[in-house]
């Protein structure tokens, strides 16, 4: 049965990433999932903004942790946070330039519109910052690593949306350069 | 006539603005611009994507002419883009964090299904990053110009998608002060 549930919120996912909130309906996540139809209401009673907004969480702890893994690998601080943009930007150009984070779509479209979905994407990026944040904070003391996470998250989102209109991996590959200079030069 | 087509294009931007392309529907954009629906299909023979597609087009050269106007202000590099941003974050708090750049949700949900219209967002992307590289390029060179461009419209594209999710201008202050940090620290 857990199965089932996680193949219902593994398809949501997949497919906010690819096509984003409004093009996302049930009956495609159903299909996607293979988990029968009344089992998606089973799971979610709720519908389609119950299922979206457990799918950004999942989404956000699997991007806290891989951001997590990939910082601990460096203890340079620079180093650590344009390795990571580095290695987004080969997943990115792996997936076609079709995948990249399934919170921005939905933000974008559902930030006016829909005030559950604003709150889950907006805890999302919470998490995201205070990841960077935390290994910033050593170096850059508690209010420049802010400042910095944010700089970051931000210009790791925009990079994203790049890569994908261009279809190339060098708009992130730019952010990952501008971003380590700015850690480099700044205190 | 010329005014009932750019009242359509108007609406279209707006509502792209607000709520992205797929919940866009075209009696939707009919009925907010007044124009009489025969108009639409008049104007746009092609549908929706034609339509969607000169409203990027509209909202591009809108946007150039607003950085170009915003950047004129200042001599100083560093400053000018700040200022450009500072303006761009009292523009999307103003709009009750509803609006900013109908682009970026047209390329997340489009770019990988639609080659039309990914093509249409990184047309305005690429007029957009050489409007401000025009402006560092005379103190930071042409290959350096070209990078610092694109992390500031990343990291622009990105903190209005944080400004709105938070309902909040901070993200776009930070993203700001932070661009101004490497501009004033990058040779």
């Amino acid at each position: 049965m857990t199965t089932k549930r996680e193949d219902i919120i593994e398809a949501t996912c997949q497919l906010l990433e690819l096509q984003g909130y409004h093009a996302t309906g049930l009956n495609q996540i159903v299909q996607e999932s293979g988990a029968p139809k009344g089992s998606l209401y089973h799971y979610f009673p709720e519908g389609k903004d119950e299922l979206v907004a457990e799918a950004l969480e999942r989404a956000g702890q699997a991007n806290v942790a891989n951001i997590e893994r990939a910082l601990a690998a460096h203890d340079d601080p620079a180093e650590a946070v344009t390795s990571f943009i580095r290695l987004l930007a080969g997943y990115v150009a792996e997936s076609g330039y079709r995948q990249g984070g399934p919170i921005t779509a939905v933000a974008l479209e559902a930030a006016s519109t829909n005030e559950r979905l604003r709150l889950a994407c907006r805890d999302v990026y919470r998490r995201l910052e205070a990841t960077f944040a935390d290994k910033l904070r050593p170096a850059y003391g508690d209010a420049r690593a802010a400042q910095l996470a944010t700089l970051i998250i931000a210009a790791i989102e925009g990079g994203i949306i790049l890569a994908r209109s261009e279809r190339s991996d060098q708009p992130l590959l730019d952010v990952a350069g501008m971003v380590g200079l700015l850690l480099e030069r700044t205190c």
